[in-house]
Order: structure tokens, then sequence, then C-alpha cells
């Protein structure tokens, strides 16, 4: 027979079983922390009709989307959680019920040019909160919690979530003068970060034709943080100019007022006006997070309020606010600046089991208390040399390794080694189990993510 | 706007937000016992390239198979998770420990003809454990007692497993004179269940040219059970008659000797020699389970044992047993047949909290004590009356209800209404916190289906 050389397409993640550990944990940190304010989990197919998800058409969504004919269906993959949702929202209203909170963790694809660190598939994990014509302001204030105990959560501790508000830089751009060119701007000051302020500004009076003295005051105002000033401090001064800046400034309050409440520390949150989002359909508070260790990495959590979900497939007004984040990217730069928490033993089972005699009843006995007791067990019978049978809990670094011979099953216990301290007792198998949860429990806790020591 | 009528492919599911919850708790019970049993997680691409998944070629395949090309590269959607864990493991042999145990939980594509109970897009989990060069029979004999423990755990009670061992079969109808054509006689003896033994009879000797005689013989053995024979003492005629016999009797009594001590009730198990399975690459023990109320919905988890995994990859020889539910089909089928549990509730939050005062702090703070001790809690702040929210509550079968009005402010405490007895009750924060998660510990455990009580 001939064979064909196994491979994996480039640009799509495979990981060996200890890293699918960590990210496992991940999704499943991820699952328990949205659950807790009350999300609905939702799956919707990978492939859809290609009229869906190209209804707003055109860019960059048309060139990298997976397309496909079969039989004479259109068909293409989804390129994003969005607009399936949009979907679901529309195609389902009358079922559902508002506000309709759901998560959703699931492969997207877009056949962006590989290169390290750009998947063609990847996992997106997202919250939306959408409403029924309306939808309160407090459940934009709610994201920073959620943003703050997911990852607190999964282990991170050095991040900040950075908001904003869309209607506070589209009644500035107004009041600056350059309100018909607004979302110009905004795309423009959304290149800060990377491109500095000169730049920013040649951009705004050379390309867009800024007057120099509107564009020194828009960069005057949203770079006023970095001066020392509060955000919230600068805009009092425009209080009472325009409305939309007025509402702007009133739900960046609101969302500031509630932080503590909703247990994000202080120190974890900062009002930054530089920060814009590109995406055009957002129209109140976008969200952005940001490892204070490594900035370059930009956004590992992103969002925002917008007014009009589901436009493009009903008249219905679904106004909502949701966070995205990019999870394969995220697990992927984790991984290469050493954020995999060492602490977190990625066995697949916590006992590895070594009958040594030629009946296996009491070995498998043993194996099936420990599972019921909820302790993962593997039982080891392949006819190998003792030393070979260690070396495979070794590889697969199980806690702890049971022997079961005829001196045990004659005196009824069993030899439990802790494969740490080396350390070896022999002990009744009720207590073996009970002594092994026990000590289990704690590892349960470990979270996935540990940020490494700095030097 | 021009607006696109949103619609789902057919042959995709997607389900309602109270479904999916079912859903989810599935998948949750899977990912928990497979782990139990010292399975790694793992997670391949849904897209391969199609020389991969199509090394083995032709027949159903070929056709139904989701294949497109971008750029330059031929892609194909997977089928299974069989060939991408051939792939994987022939990809990663060096890397990965053996026996390799892993789960994999994902969706599967396959372009059938739409029809109810067919899904285009469908979830499959399999587990597989693959041996380097060998691989030992009591990893065949674990297998029944995961699957009891699987189904247990998801809340069936009313299901067998039935087994058979294909070195059985290969033996005897060699012993039968049919050796030659042991895999056409195999397939026909597969639709016993279906046509019935006479058609099965008629089809050997018509088709297949088996002599009556030998017909007789095979159809005597395998439908032995029928008339009240234990297959293993059926076959003890034909001991020492064929070395291939001989040893698929061994693996039978084996896999049978251990069922105890693995957790496998008698009555939830039986050696059934009528189960071929039509798999040419099945060569060991083979796995079907049927639920003993809906035989006709046919096997919910199949599987067996094969010698030889990833031949199309790597010259080496992986041995592995391996078994598959088809989730999504599994699903549509319990729920079809109302065994979706009633006793779980599907609500995306155990408490909604109604704050009754202008100064949300309170409320807020309280959703967080919840959240923190691992209550799933959320709260409506919309702009609504009192009779709509409480009719949100209701929609969502959220089980508390807590009210945090000027009175409970003041005095430190806030109300709880239970929703299902009505019952209101005035506490501390902290003591309503322990007294609902007390309550909602036991709701965790309810298992996602639940067998119809009959009449």
């Amino acid at each position: 027979m001939e064979i064909i050389k196994p491979r994996t397409l480039s640009g799509f993640m495979e990981l060996l079983p200890e890293k699918q550990v960590y990210f496992e944990k991940m999704m499943a940190t991820l699952r328990e922390i949205y659950s807790l304010y009350g999300f609905y989990p939702l799956d919707t197919p990978q492939i859809e009709a290609s009229e869906i998800l190209l209804a707003k058409g055109g860019g960059e969504t048309e060139k990298q989307i997976y397309r496909f004919t079969k039989g004479d269906t259109d068909l293409s993959l989804r390129f994003d959680l969005t607009v399936p949702l949009a979907k679901y929202v529309a195609l389902h209203y009358g079922q559902l019920t508002f506000p309709f909170r759901r998560y959703q963790i699931g492969k997207v694809y877009r056949g962006e040019r590989a290169q390290r660190g750009r998947f063609r598939e990847f996992y997106q994990a997202d919250i939306d909160i959408i409403g029924d014509g309306n939808l309160d302001i407090i459940n934009e204030a709610e994201i920073p919690g959620i943003i703050y105990k997911t990852f607190s959560a999964l282990g991170l501790k050095r991040f900040v979530i950075r908001i904003n508000n869309r209607k506070v830089l589209n009644g500035f751009f107004r009041l600056a003068g350059v309100g018909e060119m607004a979302g110009d701007v905004m795309r423009t000051v959304d290149k800060l970060e990377k491109i500095g302020t000169d730049k920013v500004r040649s951009l705004l009076v050379e390309e867009l034709g800024v007057a120099a003295e509107n564009a020194d005051r828009i960069l005057d105002l949203i770079t006023c943080r970095d001066r020392g000033t509060d955000p919230l401090d600068a805009l009092k001064q425009y209080q009472g100019m325009d409305p939309v800046l007025d509402e702007g400034i009133t739900e960046l309050a609101v969302v500031s007022q509630y932080l503590e409440q909703f247990g994000v520390p202080q120190d974890h949150f900062m009002i930054d006006l530089t920060i814009a989002r590109g995406l055009d359909y957002y129209t109140g508070t976008v969200y952005e997070t940001t490892l204070l260790d490594h900035p370059e990495i930009g956004s590992i959590c992103s969002g925002g309020r917008y007014d009009d979900l589901a436009g493009y497939y009903t008249d219905r007004k679904l106004p909502g606010v949701g966070i995205s984040i990019g999870l394969t990217r995220l697990f992927s730069v984790l991984e290469d600046q050493n954020y995999l928490n060492p602490a977190l033993t990625p066995s697949p089972a916590d006992v590895l089991i070594l009958p040594m005699t030629e009946d296996l009843g009491p070995a498998i006995a043993f194996a099936t208390d420990l599972r019921e007791a909820g302790v993962r067990a593997q039982l080891h019978c392949e006819k190998k040399k003792f030393k070979q049978k260690m070396a495979y809990a070794d590889r697969l670094g199980v806690p702890y390794v049971v022997f079961l011979g005829e001196d045990e099953i004659r005196s009824g216990r069993v030899t439990v080694k802790d494969m740490g301290t080396g350390e070896q007792i022999q002990v009744s198998p009720a207590m073996a189990v009970a002594g092994i949860l026990e000590k289990i429990k704690e590892k349960r806790t470990v979270p996935p993510i540990g940020e490494p020591a700095k030097d």
C-alpha cells in the first residue's frame, strides 16, 4: 500500500495532548464563568448559506471566506460568531426571551495568508446580550466585571480593561468640526498606539484635511491620560455642548460607577479615549483588554455596544453588547510567552494502576471504585516490563501509581506510590480512594494560565 | 435596506437555547466520564487536505464529502473522527505515549440526502485506545464498562450493550466452508435484525452460493440466543477446530469475565453473535448499544477492535479499540421520544435579581457575591413594569427571584422568592447565598436524559 505523508494544513492549530489539556481547561473556565452571568450556551452551524454570511458583503470578508458549492447550494464557512448570532436571533425571534444572553465558543474560518500567530481555523469565544428594542446601560457596565472574572479565573493577573464610548468620540468630533468624517477620524486615531501621536496628526491634517487646530484639540483630549488627567475630568469642560457627547459622558460615568460592586479592582480598569475599535457598527461603550507585560499582543478581549444586530435579516431593532476572545490566537501567544501554568499537571489520569497478578479482578474493581469516587484512573495491563510501565507513568505525568500484587490482594490492600515524593504506602482500597481524592481536589482548582516570574 | 430572509440550512441542527442546555449537559457528561477512564481530550481541524481524508477512497465517502478548493489547495471537511485520528497518530507518533487514549467530541460532515433524523453536520463523540504494535485484550474488556457508565451518567437505564467478536465469525465461517467470502457473509448476516432469518438464509444461498446446509449451520449458531442458549456454551462444541475461532472464543470469555469488576450489571450486557458491524476494518471485539424500548433506533454507541489504524499514513502497526456516539442523531431521537429529563431546569441562571431602587449598587454587589459562591445570577435592570419582569423570570424558568428595594437595603437584607413554591423570605445576603447554593447543588446532579414513564 502506498503511504500518504500525514500532514496538517498550515494555519490550522493541532495541539499535542498535554497542550490540549490546557486548551480544554481554558474553554471549561470560559463556559463556567459565562454561565455564572446567566448566559445560555449556544451552538450554530459552521456552514451557512453564502447569502446569509455575505449579506453585508464587500471587503476582506469576501476575500477571506471559505465558499463552495455542494449540489447546487452556495455555502460558506462562518468567519465569525456575530453574523450567525444575528441570523439566529432574527430567525428564532418569536421563541427567544429578551434580553437574550448567550455565549458561544466555536471555530470560525478565515483564509488569511498563513503566518506565525495567524490562523485560518480558530476558536472564538463570544458573549452577547441582545435587547428587543432597548437595552439598559447597566448591561454595558457589567461587561468589565465579566472580563475581569474571566481572565482572573484563567489565571491572569497583570491585565487592564480599557473602555471608551463611541458617543463621546462622535459627539466630540462634531464639536471639533469633523463630524462629517467621524468614521475616518476614528479609524485614524485607532492607530495611535501603533504609529504614535505625530503620525496620527499628520494623517488627520494631510489625508483627511482636518484643520491643524482641530486635530490638536482631538489629540489633546484623547491622550489626556498620558499627561495624568482623568478622562472624565477632561471631558467636563465639554459638557452641555453636544447632546451625543453628553450622553456618552453619562454612559462612561455609569460604567465607571459600579466597577467596585461588579468586583473590578480599580487598577484593572481605565477609561482610555484613544480606543476607537475600527468597526462601524459600535455605537456606545467599547472594550479592549491588554496584558500589562505584553502590550504588543494587542487586545485579547474586545467588543462593544451596538444598536442594530440583525438589520440585514429583520426590521426589528435589536441592540446589544458583546465581547469576543480569539481563543486560538490567545492560546498561541500565551504559550509562546511561557504563560501556561506549570502547576497544572496535564496528565490524562490521576492514578495509574499496575496489576501484578494473572487475575486482574481486584485491580479492575479498584479502578472502578476510583472512578465511582470521581478519580481519573487508568489501568495499565500491557505485557511490558515493570520498568517500562513506570516509564509510561512518568511520561504521562500521572501523580499516583497503584500496585496490586499477590501480597496486596492477600491482605486486602493496595500500594500507592506518590510519584512526586517517591513515597510508598500500603492502605486499604477505601483509604487509598479517599486519600487520593483529597489530594487531587486541590489540583483541580489550578488555573491553566500562570504568569511567568519576572526577573 | 433589503432584508435577507434568515434561514438555517436543512440537515444542520440548530437548537433553541433551552434545548441547547440539554445538549451541553450531554457533552459535559461525556467529557467527564471519558476523563475518568484516563482519556486525553483531543481536537483536530475540521478541514484537512483532501488527499489525507480520501486516502482510502471510493464509495459513499467520496460522494458525500464536502470538498472544495481555496487558493490552489484541495480541501475537505472531515466526515468522521477516525481518519483524522489516524493522521494525527501517524504525524505525531514520536511525541505520543502508547497506549494512547483520547476522546474527541466534534462536528463532522456528510452531504447526505436531507431527511428527518439525518444530519449533514453532526457531532460525533469518539474514544479510542491505540497501541504501538500491540494492545492487550483488557482494553477491549474495559469498553462495556465505559459504555455503561456513560449512558448511566446521561440518565439512561433501559439499554443493553451487545458484543461479538470478528475472530469468532471469521473462524466459524471458515469452519462452515465460507471462509473465502467471509466479508460478504458478514455483511449479509448483519441484516438479520432488519430482514429476518429467512431472508438472510435466501441471500446466503441464492446470492452468495452458500450451501444450504452451511447457511443453516451459520444461522443456527448465531441465533442461538433466541433459543435460550448462551453463545459461549454454543461455541464450546467448536473449540479446538480453528485457531482463529479459538482465539475469538477466548477473547469473548475475557471480555465477559471482568464485567462485574468493571461495574457492568449482567442485565445490561449480552454476547450477540448476530452483530457483525459492516466495516471491514474491525478484527476483534465489536460493540453495539441499543435502547430496550426503542430497538428501531438501532445502535446508539458502536465500535470495535481494529488491527491497523493508520496504514494509509505509516508503516507502523497501530492496533486499537474505539467506540463512537453519533451525538446529534442521538439527541434528536431522544428528544423525539420524550427522553429529555423534565427534572433538569434548562434556565440560564439560578437567580434573577430585580433591583427596585435608583441606586443599583447593593443589587450588583449581591450578584457578585452569588457568582463568587458559584451561583449563576442575572441582573434584570431593564426599564419594565414589575409584572413584565416576573414574566421574564417565568419564561427563563429561573428558580429564584431576589428583590432589592429600599426596605431591604435599609435593613441589610434581600427578599428571596422561590418560584416553585411561591414562598418568599427576607434574609441577609450571606444567608441567601448559602441557602440558594445548598438547594441548587442537588439540581446540578440531575442528568440530561430521563426515560419517560411507561403506561
